[in-house]
């Protein structure tokens, strides 16, 4: 994790271009998420009624941060945007997700493409600027009904903090700054105590 | 705490004179300590028996990180050294604090300088490249023999991971990594909460 961060940051550093973020980003992720057993417990704990965002780093000039989603059994995301770019990398158990796009006619949204299931390592992209399957208007969900799965999401900005929207199904917006479920963020950064 | 961690990022994205660094870091902390109110109190408690340094935030790419010291009644450093910039500034109570220099003739640690007391609200920086008052050797303690002080400390680099020194009075030196005393960071970036 410590690693992972640092890797970005210099990614970040060295590019401006979304799509060697996005694509050298889903290398990174995939490379956290395919291992299991660094992940506190204390931040992948379900709660029983709703999905839960833990924030476990946001870079200092908040160009990212990284965030464990804990999926409850059958738990999903309302209909929702992001206005920055994303990562998502299953840890555990497996997602569903839902692209939608306004139709032109009345604004209203239409789901873009197939659900994906995206499976335990496996990672997507979210890219602001596209519309459709990986796009930003999106739904998640838990693809196990009986067990917890839990996902790493990275952001290009403090996406807690973010004033983003959650729609309706016939285009209406509602202004959501998403917050995190977590005062306290693990510390990941004494090597004393992990190494 | 939010703004300086950001503000201070933005600092080392424009620089790397470390004259600069240091001199507008001490601005920034100085804002910082200027008010108090925002430290949490799980930040904010001494140990019987040693003083205790929190991680209050690490930056992604190890670039720097912030600490906050609560000395006990009476307590102390050993004479230790850094190998990174540094910027102290007192947010409760007060610190005194001793540099140190090498004797050319054998070694042996001379204090250099008086021993300077740090008021509360007063802000000074580690120099790795100098000897002497302000320089990389030193030792601190709380100046106040039946209260508990609480300094802020700011380090170009990951502090606790560091491998660095203390040393004894004839300037025999141990190695030192000092690690943090908490396993979870404030988490300084949910605006819905404090807003
Ligand atoms: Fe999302
Ligand atoms: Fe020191
Ligand atoms: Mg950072």
């Amino acid at each position: 994790m410590r690693r992972f961060v640092g890797d970005l940051a210099g990614l970040l550093d060295g590019t401006d271009d979304l799509s060697v973020i996005l694509g050298r980003g889903a290398e990174l992720l995939g490379r956290l998420v395919a291992r299991d057993g660094w992940l506190p417990d204390e931040y992948a704990q379900p709660h029983p009624e709703r999905y839960q965002q833990y924030l476990l780093h946001c870079d200092s000039a908040e160009r990212f941060s990284v965030v464990s989603f804990v999926w409850g059994p059958g738990q999903a995301t309302p209909i929702h945007d992001h206005r920055v770019w994303g990562l998502v990398g299953v840890l555990r158990g497996a997602e569903k997700v839902q692209s939608f796009g306004r139709r032109d006619s009345d604004g209203a949204l239409v789901q873009q493409g197939p659900t994906r299931n995206l499976l335990e390592t496996e990672v997507e992209a979210i890219d602001p600027r596209a519309t459709g399957p990986g796009g930003d208007i999106h739904r998640v969900e838990n693809a196990q009904a009986d067990r917890t799965s839990i996902s790493i999401h990275v952001y290009g900005g403090n996406i807690g903090a973010v004033e983003r929207a959650t729609y309706r199904a016939n285009g209406e917006e509602r202004p959501f700054i998403s917050g995190y479920a977590n005062t306290a963020l693990p510390n990941i950064w004494d090597l004393s105590r992990t190494a």
